[in-house]
């Protein structure tokens, strides 16, 4: 048996007249882009133009709703309902299923993002209502949730195919959580540190913790950032050693 | 044969705290729902409550795409370009399908809203840009476009089945377009002169001008506005005049 | 000596075609007004018409900031850093200051609104640079905060002027803060109840509360409730109730 | 005499997570800031920071007000009227007067930002509306217009201060307005044929046009982009220039 993982990405997150990211440069390296629906990040006319780049990759398309909060970036947790985190996905979800539609496509994946994502990693009740929504809009859609997560386990439990999504530039908890951004060693700045910890995770199953002892963790699928300065390389790197380690990479079926 | 006429209203108005609209009155006289998609009105939790109770009442779902100015309550006219039009479509069209979809029902329709809808009445390359969107997302949706328009005949071109829309309440002119709202004149206050306007329009396929000519106009579906005071009382008039003159009342075939 | 009160009321918190509350029916009975400044409710044109009516009443003109969370009504607790707060709370106020200028008035207090009022009425960083950044645009500012609570205590420790506010419909806990909405027995709906919490709060300095016990509370201002069915008639119940109690109604000094 | 000119250059472009402009590296070479206000660029963090950098380098905060159309950055006309653009001047000059005073600075002069400053070039009534909002809100202020526009004839008709502004890389028309950008030879691209269009506005008065003949035209004030590659570069150049031409560059007078 061929071991394999899927690669994605946050993509279209530029808005109006504002560019972020290096989407064009990051798309020959990924497999699924999560693509900003408008609320964080994103407009119309970048949600059409990062959905026609990824066709034109090949790569899977993927709804990535966040919070509205377009000048905090979706990275500031609020106090919302579960009922309003549902109407939120739906919306997004719905949104981004149009432009793949009006361009061909076909939407392949959620995956919420920031505080949503976080939240939602620890919150039942959000984490239901999220999962309810994409299954109530298109319940053949993959459901990308952090690994072992709450959220992960409510999807899951609601019937949706779940992609366990892990991180190699993060450090982790002995409870299978990702170490607090604000806590030192949460960031992994070495690339090769990073690189033996994803084909830990692929090959092995498990990851090492701040606190010594190794978790066991699935990886479905490995995320990618593109809006930092060494983004490309990173990507290019982490390619070069799955390859070498005879893992393939590719889109999660659905 | 019997004659029949559609009868639509736009809904689901209000935003956030903010009330608009008698849309639980309204809804048991029409038989089409136009949804505001979160730009100039609705949000989230206003689409999904509008969609289920238009579900629940059987009136057929549309979306209602307008332009992205809250404050003005897509009123103003904007210079967009045709893509951005195209664009800002798609993802309300996209939008309001995913709530459809996540409340078991299916979107029918689609009508711009206020400047969107007048602007593409004239602007041959808006309207074509208009239409071409909703073509895009789900080409079996049935258009709805001012009676005679620019934007009725850019639909019919791209191939979708359009709903030539008329008014009760507005004066025509001798080109077939409506009065604009400054003029003298524009408004019809009068409901029996309302009524005998759109009963002529329905059996006679034709109507009065301020310029004293009659005009040849096809009547598929008739605007019924829900935010104004007498609005339910105007509903309920024109079902009895419909009925008295043997005309159905039902959503337009997709 | 005689007993006075300041009456405030939330107002302008209209937006764009979207009405609320009564404020041509509150304020004759309110002394100071708290002013949206269009974050979580009002617009510029709704801010002109609202300083302007106040103006004419000789009602004292008040910002409202509140949270960047228009479809929230800025009632959803945000993780906002405390120079966000800052930055949030200069922009409002300078941007109320401007139209109250621009309408020959001039701007006498500040009261954040909703999450912001709330959160900042228990976290002190959150407090602090709210009230430096009305410090800091304009020191001879009233500041509003919750009696007895951090904001209250922030404020004053950098040197503003502070109006300690209480509230008729809601019930207090033994620390001296509001008994949660969420809780039961939070909300006075009893109007006789309410006007003697509030002449025993005026006059003795006391207020009963959720355990039993009675705690000290200085009644500078009294927070009056405009966009709810029995505003008016509470609002001219309680004027009543200060006459018969010889208890003038003035605005506070600055 | 010595001749003098003002550079002034618009600021405080960037939003929340998007950057956009080098308000840093231009900063040195102005006397003029034109900051957004928050309506189609700029936010509260973001005002503060400019205001913030403004002053360290003592150069004259102006606010730069715009169209409330963030995704269109405030370029595409809009069709408000008089009373809304009044007031959303207003608001957005209070707002930055508000930063100015809140860092210890003061607001020196106001410039409206693209199809605002567009429009209000030939349309009387807007100009006028506009003008008298930044005359209410504080008389004192220097208003940056077109040079020879409708724009500056109605602010000086107000009783305002007008700088008249001239553009180094725009070709001129024989009735005194910039070529639109849709024409050829609109923009003007070699640096050197900038500079000496704009020496010769200095130093002569006038204006070569695009029909061949010359116009009066009186300098103020020259706009510096700095949002483009060769920005730095050019108001490096033209200061160099200036110096050369013993023309001395100062903020105006107010």
């Amino acid at each position: 048996m061929t071991l394999s993982i899927d690669l994605n990405c946050d993509m279209g997150e530029s808005f109006g007249a504002w560019n972020m990211g290096q989407d064009d440069e990051i798309l020959p390296f990924v497999t699924s882009a999560n693509i900003a629906c408008g609320f964080h990040a994103g407009d119309p006319g970048v949600m059409r133009k990062t959905v026609a780049a990824a066709l034109a990759q090949g790569v899977a398309l993927g709804a990535h709703p966040g919070l509205p909060d377009l000048v905090g970036f979706g990275r500031r947790n609020m106090d919302i309902t579960p009922d309003s985190a549902y109407d939120m996905v739906v919306v997004q979800v719905g949104a981004l299923a149009g432009v793949a539609a009006s361009q061909g496509g076909r939407l392949h994946h959620v995956k919420a993002h920031g505080a949503l994502y976080n939240m939602a990693a620890r919150q039942p009740e959000l984490a239901k209502a999220i999962a309810q929504a994409v299954y109530d809009v298109d319940r053949s859609l993959v459901f990308y949730a952090l690994a072992s997560s709450v959220q992960a386990a409510a999807a899951q439990g609601i019937g949706l195919n779940v992609a366990q999504e892990v991180f190699a530039d993060r450090s982790y908890q002995s409870d299978g959580s990702l170490t607090p951004r604000k806590q030192a060693g949460a960031m992994i700045v070495d690339v090769d540190v990073s690189i033996r910890q994803v084909l830990r995770m692929i090959t092995e199953g498990k990851v090492a913790t701040m606190q010594g002892v190794d978790v066991a963790v699935q990886a479905d699928t490995l995320c990618i950032h593109g809006d930092q300065p060494g983004a490309v390389v990173f990507a290019r790197a982490i390619r070069q050693a799955l390859q070498d380690n005879n893992i393939s990479v590719k889109t999660i079926q659905h």
